[in-house]
C-alpha cells in the first residue's frame, strides 16, 4: 500500500479518495487556505459539506499550514485545486514538494500563449519544476457520481508512461477504470473545450423551456452534432490525435447533464443575457465559464481573422459573442450547413 | 411550389408534412396497407393518432389503392416507410412511380451481404430501380420532435448533387436545416450503428435504477465515449469519411434521449434477459433493435474471428450477445481501456 497525498480538498479533489481508499492506500487530504471549513468539517462528521456526502473511512486530514507533515513519505501527490488555484499551486507549493514524487492534476482547463495557442497545466507546472512528472486526469467524470461508486472511465495523460502506469495501478478499481495516453496537450485541449460547447448545448434546453414546451431533444443532438464537428477541427488545427474526441465526446456528454454548466446556458436559451443569469447564478463558482471565455478567446487570437473562424467555428463564436459581447443567444443554425 | 407525395403514413413519413407544408408546397399522404386507420383518422380530424399531433392544414389524404392520383403530376416522392417496409417499397411501389422522379427515403437501417458488409436502403433501390435518383435522410430528427417544429440539423446523402440541391430547396426551412453529402453509405452506416449504441448507453440507465440510485451521468458517459470509439473505428474499418461521426453522434444522442430504444436499454440494465425486456414492451415496435441484431452480426461476419472484434468493439459485441444469446448485462469496462 502507498501513501497519496491530495492537495485541495474541494470536490473533485476530494472524491478521489474514493477510488484510492477501495485500494487500501494511506490518503492525506490537505485543504487549501479556502478549504479550511472543509477540512474541520470532515475532521469531525467523516462528511464533505460540498460534496454532501460521507468521505471513505480512514482519510488524515491535514490543514494547508501542516502540508509538510502530510508529504512525510508520500509516494504520490495529486494536485485537487481547481483552475483559479493552478497558479498558487505551482508557485507556492512546488517547491515544498519532496524530490521525485510525481504530481497527478485533476484540474481540466489550459493556459493560452500570446499567439493564441494553448498549454496545458502539466505544462506549465513542468515549466516551473522541470525535474517532476507532471500527469493529469480527463475524460467524464463528476465528483459526485466517483463518489457514489458509478462506473467511470478516465484517462490519464502524462509524458513518462512508467509514471502513468504507476499512477493506474494506485487508483484504478472495480468502479473507477484509468486509460493511459502520452498525448497530454491532445486530451487537455479536447476536455477544456468541452466547456465552451457544455454551454453551446444546453442553450436549448433553455430554447425548449422558453418556448413553453417539453423538453426537446432534436435542437440539442443538433448543438452537439456540431460541437463534435467543431471539436474534431480545433483537435486538427493544433494537429492533436483526433482520436481525442472520444473523451472530448464523453465529457461533453457528462457535463451537459451532470454540471453546472447546464444552469447558465439554459438561463441564457431562456432569454437571460449573459450578466443577468450570472447575477441570477451568484454564488455558484461557474469555472466551466471562465474556461470557455479563456478558450474561445485564444482561438479568436490563433485565427486572427474573425470572419474565417464564423465560418469554420459558428457555435464557437456564438458563445464567445455571448460571454463576452453580452449579446442574446440566436443559434446560427444556417452556418451548420 | 410543388408536389410532394409521402408514401407510408407512419410518424416520421407523417412529420416530414410539417416541413413541406411550412414552405407552401401541395403534400399528398399516402398510407400503406398497414396505415389504413391513421389516414382515415387523419382525413376527418386533421389529427395522425400515433404521432398524437394535429398534422399542418391542407394535406391531401391517400389510402395506398389512390396511390395512381397521389403520383399525379409528383415533383419529389418521399419513402415513409419503416425498415419493415423497404422491400415492399422496393418490390410493389417502384415500379409503379412516374420516371425521373427522385425519391427521398427517410428510412434508416441497412442490409447486409453475405460477406457482412452493409449497403444502403438507396443502393437497394438503385439496384432495382437504376434510372432513378434515390437520396435518404440521416442525422438526428425525431418525429415528434419534428412536429413541435424543434430545431433540426440532418443530412440529405445522395449521388446526383443537383437532386439533392433541389430537395433541400423544397424542404428547408428555419427550423429543418439541411446539410448536403455524396457518401451515402457513410452516413448511412453512421446513423444505422447508432442504434446499437443507442441501446449500449441507456444500459447505464437501467444500471442506475437497479442500484437504487438517482440517474448518473458518469457510467452513460463512459458508455457514449466508448461508442463514439467504435463507431470511428467502424467507419474506418469501410473506408467511410470519418466526419460522418458528427451525425452518429448527434443520432446516439437524440436516440439516447428521444427514443424507444432507451426503455429496452433501460429494462437490460435493470437485470431483465432480452427475452423478459422484449415481453415487458410486446407491442412496441423496437425497429432499433433488428437493426441493431442485424448490423452487429453483419460485423461479426466481416470480421470473422470473434476474438479479435471483442478487443476492437468490446461494447458491440456485448450488445450482440445479450439480443442473440441472451446473456445478462454484465458492461466490459476494463475492454474499453
Amino acid at each position: 500500500m502507498s501513501v497519496i497525498t491530495v492537495i485541495g480538498s474541494g470536490v473533485m479533489g476530494s472524491a478521489m479518495s474514493f477510488p484510492a481508499r477501495a485500494n487500501g492506500h494511506t490518503v492525506r487530504l490537505v485543504g487549501t487556505k479556502l478549504d479550511r471549513e472543509i477540512i474541520s468539517h470532515a475532521r469531525e462528521t467523516g462528511c464533505h459539506p460540498t460534496l454532501d456526502r460521507q468521505l471513505p473511512e480512514g482519510i488524515e486530514y491535514y490543514q494547508i499550514e501542516e502540508l509538510s507533515s502530510a508529504l512525510s513519505g508520500v509516494d504520490l501527490i495529486i494536485c485537487g485545486v481547481s483552475s483559479f488555484g493552478v497558479e498558487w499551486f505551482a508557485k507556492d507549493i512546488l517547491c515544498l514538494l519532496p524530490d521525485d514524487i510525481p504530481v497527478l492534476s485533476v484540474t481540466k482547463g489550459m493556459f493560452v500563449r500570446p499567439d493564441g495557442t494553448l498549454f496545458s497545466y502539466p505544462s506549465y507546472f513542468s515549466s516551473i519544476d522541470p525535474g517532476r512528472d507532471f500527469c493529469a486526469i480527463g475524460g467524464p467524470c463528476t465528483s459526485y457520481e466517483l463518489a457514489d461508486l458509478d462506473n467511470t472511465c478516465v484517462a490519464f495523460c502524462g509524458s513518462n508512461m512508467d509514471s502513468l502506469n504507476f499512477m493506474k495501478k494506485l487508483l484504478e478499481t472495480d468502479f473507477y477504470h484509468i486509460n493511459l495516453t502520452t498525448d497530454i496537450e491532445g486530451l487537455e485541449c479536447a476536455v477544456a473545450i468541452k466547456n465552451v460547447y457544455a454551454l453551446a448545448v444546453s442553450l436549448a434546453v433553455g430554447l425548449s423551456q422558453k418556448a413553453g414546451e417539453i423538453i426537446h431533444y432534436n435542437s440539442q443532438a443538433a448543438l452537439f452534432g456540431q460541437s463534435i464537428r467543431e471539436m474534431r477541427k480545433i483537435l486538427k488545427l493544433f494537429d492533436f490525435d483526433p482520436d481525442n474526441i472520444v473523451y472530448g465526446a464523453g465529457d461533453l456528454y457528462v457535463t451537459v447533464f451532470g454540471g453546472r454548466t447546464r444552469k447558465i446556458g439554459t438561463l441564457l436559451g431562456k432569454g437571460f443575457s449573459f450578466e443577468a443569469a450570472m447575477k441570477e447564478l451568484s454564488g455558484i463558482t461557474l469555472e466551466s465559464v471562465v474556461i470557455a471565455e479563456r478558450v474561445s478567446k485564444a482561438f479568436l487570437t490563433f485565427l486572427s481573422c474573425y470572419d474565417s473562424c464564423k465560418k469554420d467555428f459558428p457555435l464557437l463564436l456564438h458563445i464567445y459573442d455571448i460571454i463576452s459581447k453580452n449579446i442574446n443567444v440566436d443559434v446560427p443554425w444556417k452556418a451548420f450547413e
